[in-house]
Formats: structure tokens, C-alpha cells, sequence
């Protein structure tokens, strides 16, 4: 077992020994920014570790509304539900849509996140194939019985293989069923894709209408049997949901939820996550606002990585690997058995470079593979120098 | 909605303005504590905001691994398995519960999140009378079927109405069954309950072996597709099954399940939030492990909150309240109709005091009730001032 002994960064500390490091979701380099971690203290210092409630009662502090009113303002959307754990997100959002959906569509390979909503839903489930828009056309065709509704569930980015889901494709295909939708677990992409950083629906240029398909809410609230229903939609339109978390590319740690005012209270009365879970830490809290605020003011931040991802995806099919030419900041490369790529795992450790081997993870089989993660702060020279070491031990 | 503008602790801020405090969670007076607020700043600082990678690979660092550590120690156990979010926890240990159990047991009081797990295993689930053993054993013979295996879930204290599951009746009645089990919300028993604060278990001198019943290993590890079964435990035993959180009287944040090395191994294999989900935020993990230190090193800070409770309780009783006298630092207040309760809680507030009104809640019908929470930190004549002014009020 490895031990990080450092925040990860371009350079990091392992097990006593100094490494570059490409590893893991850190791709905007804000986990380590010192603005990040002053706000985290700072906050921490002023409010303690956590308010020690739920946020249907005391629980709001100025921390957790801060990244809330941020988060919202990076999507554009009218409010946002932060909580205390991104992994959680697709079970918060499905307390929603299970009440409107009849059918589950799943990408084989989504995360476990995805697969633990849908069972969750105890709605009926069939998996498609990995980002195949025929398939799913298929796949539908064989389930669906008249009136039902489908739902479509993929990652916006596979954290694994870096690929993107079309959703152009999906979209076309879902708008031949009356009252379709397509939920997307986007937490590899916020901050990383779309001009704006919002991740993989901007993109595509689709509208940006997330999580807004709420439609009026009662005036109730705080009432736990008295949840509203999400009103029926246009039958032409294909609904858009999206979860995210500050934990990746934004440098906080925590769920995201953006959307307008009406589904934000759904999604916020219609989980425990509100009113039966602690409000998040302080620290996490300030964290996550801060480095939303940081994206949002240099742009520059996720051109960086665009051009870092650029840089090695051409330096990598220089080499003769396979690597696509989206910014998605994650390269998979799968070179013969496990044992090879284990060898050259070790090797690439010794020599005084990080990078994963996942096996058996989110799609991979057992062979599995190394994932390669890029970072705003790796320079020209760091991904030149995982190139050449690559060339040398491949 | 209010807003807490402090560290919650006997005395905060509520909208610019001071409050006596009689909310939430924070018994040990430890979210405010000046060493665990300054081990979660160092932490952040040293290591940053988190790992940015699952526990699987890159993503244990010091802090982490020092929570778990502590966490284990509190429990005397062998392991601990620490992770982001204590409302989890329950759908955590249920990955491998699930495997062992056929029938599911759940007192109808039960918290959210123990309710959430129960859906998520898709096990045949009953609800039985709260508290109410003999309505276990009936509810048990009207469901069970030949070479089912029951598994009762409950909340250890429940934190609404501060009463404690009678967990030495049910394993009476459980005892009759093969195989039978169960499990244990003690979020707001530990640091409370028990000579060393282990909770529920301890309080009723149970032995000291939940989480321990896994059984040997096999060698293989990472791989999700090997998640190893539990072994069959002897037939007259009933085994006992624990989750806790860092976020209420510890004063930390997070989800914690200690146990044997082997169980928890399990439990990290089962369920996505050791491979799937981002390590906890330094800041988080190294309060839990300041906090925990503490709370073993100075068992008077519990020792003076049960002499608080039970002035609080005894001063309620001299009013004509039904306080029961256990050590649990929770009073459910219920006082004619939800109109006249919301009138004192705003009465209260008026006079500088702030208790919880919550309505429709983890069994409390739309009426609703008064929620009086207990700290160590409260003074006597902080207590006698909430008696006055209800005794003034009601």
C-alpha cells in the first residue's frame, strides 16, 4: 500500500521518496492552491470542524451557502444542493427521478456510483453498450412497453478510459419516446470541459437546461410526507440531469447538484441528505467555494490543461499508442497482459514516476490497464519526460 | 432559514445574534475544540485539501490512516474502515450483510439512512413496533421461512427522541434463529454510551466483538469481482453488526465501521467508498483522530456530560416532563399540538435560548416535537436558565 505524503500535485511524496505524479483527479492542480487551503483554515477557525446538524434546521453556515451560490453561479443555474460526499450524488438525484422514469438505460461501463443509484430506484435496468447510441436504440426497443418512460445513466467522462459519452447521439435516439431523460454522473468533467467549465453537456453545445425540469413547487416544506412530484414535461423535450462533485478537477471535496430553484428543493426534500445527514465540514465547504471562484476567474487555468493534455496525447501516439485528441486529461493505455503492464507500472516507480495500474475497475477486466492523469501543473518538460521514459521501457 | 455563524458549541451565533444552544449533535463539546481544530488546519496545510484519488491506489495519506487508526483503538478492535460520510455507513456494511442475511428486521423509528440500506440490499424487509421486542418475535414468526436468517436493523440511541433499542431483549429473541444477526446505527451512542464511550453495545455490557464475525480471507485483493462471501457463524450465536460516525459526539466527520481485520477487509471490497470514491478530506480525517484521542484520554469530558444530562433531566421532570434518567444527551419534548410547540421554540428564542421544532421526522408525525440536546460543555446555570424559561413559557 502506497502512502501519499504530500497533497498531489505535479510532484508528490510517496513512502518517503519524491515522485512525478500523474495520478488520480487533481487536474486543475486547486487541491494544493494556497488561496484553497487558506479558505479551508480560515473557515474551519471560524466555524468550527461542522455545524453538528442537519441543514433543514441549524445546520446552514455561511461556508456550505458560500459553495452553494458559488457552484450554482459556475453553471449558471438559479441555486445548487451541496452535500458531504460526490459519491453519493447519482443515489441523491435518482430520490427524484425514480418518480418519473419507468426504464433504466445503463452504459455498461459506468462508475459504481451510477450502478448503486440504479439499484437503488428498484426501477427496472438494462445495460447498453460503452457509449454505443445503436445499442441503445436496440436495447430500448427490446424493454420499453408502451407509456414508459426511459432514463438513460452514463458517465459524462469514464474516469477510467477518458472516453466521452455521446450525447448528441443519445439525445437523438431518446427523442423518440415521449417523456425520455438522460442522467449524467459528470464528475470528471466539471471544470475540465465546455467553455465554462461546465462540464460534458456544454461541450456538446447542448442547452443549458440541467436539472430544471422541475416545474412549481407547494408551498409546504420540511414536511417529509408531503414530497412534491416532478410535473410531466414537454413530451418533444429529452430531459437533461446532471450530478457533480468539487473533489475532482474543482479542488474541494463534496457533491454537486446545480439546477433551478424548483428541482433544487425536489432534490433537497426528496433525499436525506438535506435533513437527515450532518451539513458538510467547514473546511470543505470553503474549500469547494473558493476554488470554484479560482476557476471561474482564470480561465487561462483550464487552457493550461487543455494544452498539457495536447501535449501528451501527441507525445503518446508518437509512440504508437492509441490516444484520442478530446481534453479530457486521462489517457488509458493497455499493453499486453497484467503482468507486463505491472512491470512497466514498477518500472516507470523506480525510476521516479507515478502512475496507476487498475485492474478489474469500472469496465476493465482483469487484464486491466494504466491510467494517466494530466494536470495544469505539469510542465512541458514533466510530460516529455514521462514520454521518454515510456520509449525507453514499453 | 437560520444561519449558524459559529462553531457550534453551549453558546453561537445565530443571525448576528447570541444564542444559548440546545441543538444537534456536538455532546462532547469537541467540533469547537481548540487541538482538533488545529490538527484539521495542519493537516490541510501538510497534505491539502484531499488526496484527489480512492483509497484503492494513491489515495491513503497520513491523516486518513491515523483515523482509522484511532478509530480502532476507541473500539479496541483489530481495523477500522474510516470514509467520507457517516449517512452511508449504513448502506456500507449492507453490501456485506446482504450476502449473509434473508430477512430483513427494521424498528419502524429507524433513522433514514438505515431505512436507505435497507431498500438498497433488496432484501424482504419488515418493520416491527419501536423498541418493541415481542413485537420482533411476532413480527420474525409471521415472515420467516425455513433456513432464513434474520437481521434486525436498528438505530442504537435514536436521535430524535433520545431512547436506546433494547438490545439485550432482541438477542434473546434473536437467539431462537440460526444465524441470526444485528445491526447497529450507534451514530449518536459513541464517545457516549459505555464505560469507554463504544456505545449502545457497551452500555449493555455486551461482548466486545461486532464487526467480528468474516471469517478467513482469501488472498486475492482489488479485484471486484472476487468480493469474498462471509463464513456461516455458529447457529446459537447472534452476531453484531456496528456502524458509527466521526461528526456527532467525536467532534470529527466521517463514516466509521470498526472490527476485525477480516470483516473489515470485507467491508472495503463490498462497497464502492474504498475503490470508487474520493479518500475524506485531510481536514476531516485529522479531527477524527485528535477528536477520538481526546475523547480517550479524558473520560471526564464524558463523565461531565451524563452528570449534565442528567441535571437537564431531572430539572425537566421537576417541571411534569417525561424524561426518562439514561445517559443519552437527548430530550424529546411533546407539548399539545405542532401550533403551541412552535410557539415555544420561538418563545425560546425570543429569550436568547434555541432548542430544535422538528416535525414529521424519523417518526414523528406531522405534531412534531421539541428537541433538547445536551454538551459537556453546557454550565449548570446554563441549564437551570433553559428550565426557568420553559417552566416561564409553557
Amino acid at each position: 500500500m502506497y502512502v501519499l505524503q504530500s497533497p498531489p500535485d505535479a510532484v508528490v511524496t510517496i513512502d518517503r521518496r519524491e515522485y512525478l505524479y500523474f495520478v488520480g483527479t487533481g487536474y486543475l492542480g486547486l487541491q494544493n492552491h494556497p488561496e484553497v487551503i487558506g479558505a479551508a483554515c480560515l473557515a474551519t477557525e471560524r466555524y468550527g470542524i461542522h455545524s453538528a446538524t442537519t441543514r433543514a434546521g441549524f445546520g446552514n453556515s455561511p461556508p456550505v451557502l458560500e459553495a452553494e451560490r458559488r457552484t450554482a453561479e459556475l453553471y449558471a443555474a438559479e441555486a445548487a444542493f451541496y452535500f458531504a460526499a460526490g459519491y453519493a450524488g447519482n443515489a441523491v438525484l435518482m430520490n427524484v427521478l425514480q418518480e418519473r422514469f419507468d426504464l433504466l438505460l445503463i452504459d455498461e461501463l459506468s462508475h459504481f456510483s451510477v450502478v448503486d443509484a440504479s439499484r437503488q430506484s428498484r426501477l427496472p435496468a438494462r445495460t447498453f453498450r460503452h457509449r454505443d447510441a445503436d445499442d441503445l436504440a436496440a436495447t430500448i426497443e427490446r424493454h420499453i412497453r408502451p407509456g414508459m418512460k426511459p432514463l438513460l445513466l452514463t458517465d459524462g467522462v469514464f474516469s477510467v478510459r477518458g472516453t466521452i459519452a455521446p450525447l448528441p447521439d443519445y439525445r437523438q435516439v431518446l427523442s423518440r419516446y415521449a417523456g425520455a431523460g438522460m442522467m449524467i454522473d459528470d464528475a470528471h468533467a466539471v471544470g475540465v470541459l465546455g467553455r465554462n467549465g461546465r462540464g460534458t453537456p456544454e461541450h456538446f453545445g447542448l442547452p443549458n437546461d440541467v436539472n430544471s425540469n422541475g416545474g412549481p413547487l407547494p408551498a409546504v416544506c420540511n414536511q417529509a410526507d408531503s414530497v412534491p412530484r416532478l410535473t410531466p414535461s414537454n413530451p418533444a423535450d429529452v430531459s437533461t440531469f446532471l450530478t457533480a462533485t468539487a473533489s475532482k478537477a474543482l479542488g474541494g471535496f463534496g457533491g454537486i447538484i446545480p439546477g433551478s430553484r424548483e428541482f433544487i428543493e425536489l432534490v433537497r426534500r426528496s433525499s436525506h441528505w438535506f435533513d437527515g445527514a450532518s451539513a458538510p465540514p467547514a473546511a470543505a465547504a470553503a474549500a469547494t467555494a473558493k476554488a470554484v471562484e479560482i476557476v471561474m476567474a482564470d480561465a487561462d487555468r483550464r487552457a493550461r490543461l487543455h494544452a498539457n493534455v495536447h501535449k501528451m496525447k501527441h507525445g503518446l501516439r508518437g509512440l504508437g499508442f492509441d490516444a484520442d485528441d478530446s481534453p479530457v486529461p486521462i489517457v488509458m493505455l493497455r499493453l499486453g497482459d497484467a503482468e507486463n503492464m505491472r512491470r512497466i507500472q514498477c518500472e516507470l516507480m523506480r525510476r521516479g514516476i507515478a502512475v496507476a495500474y487498475l485492474s478489474a475497475y469500472s469496465g476493465l477486466d482483469a487484464e486491466g490497464g494504466l491510467r494517466i492523469a494530466v494536470f495544469t501543473t505539469h510542465t512541458d518538460a514533466m510530460i516529455e519526460r514521462l514520454i521518454d521514459e515510456l520509449r525507453r521501457i514499453v
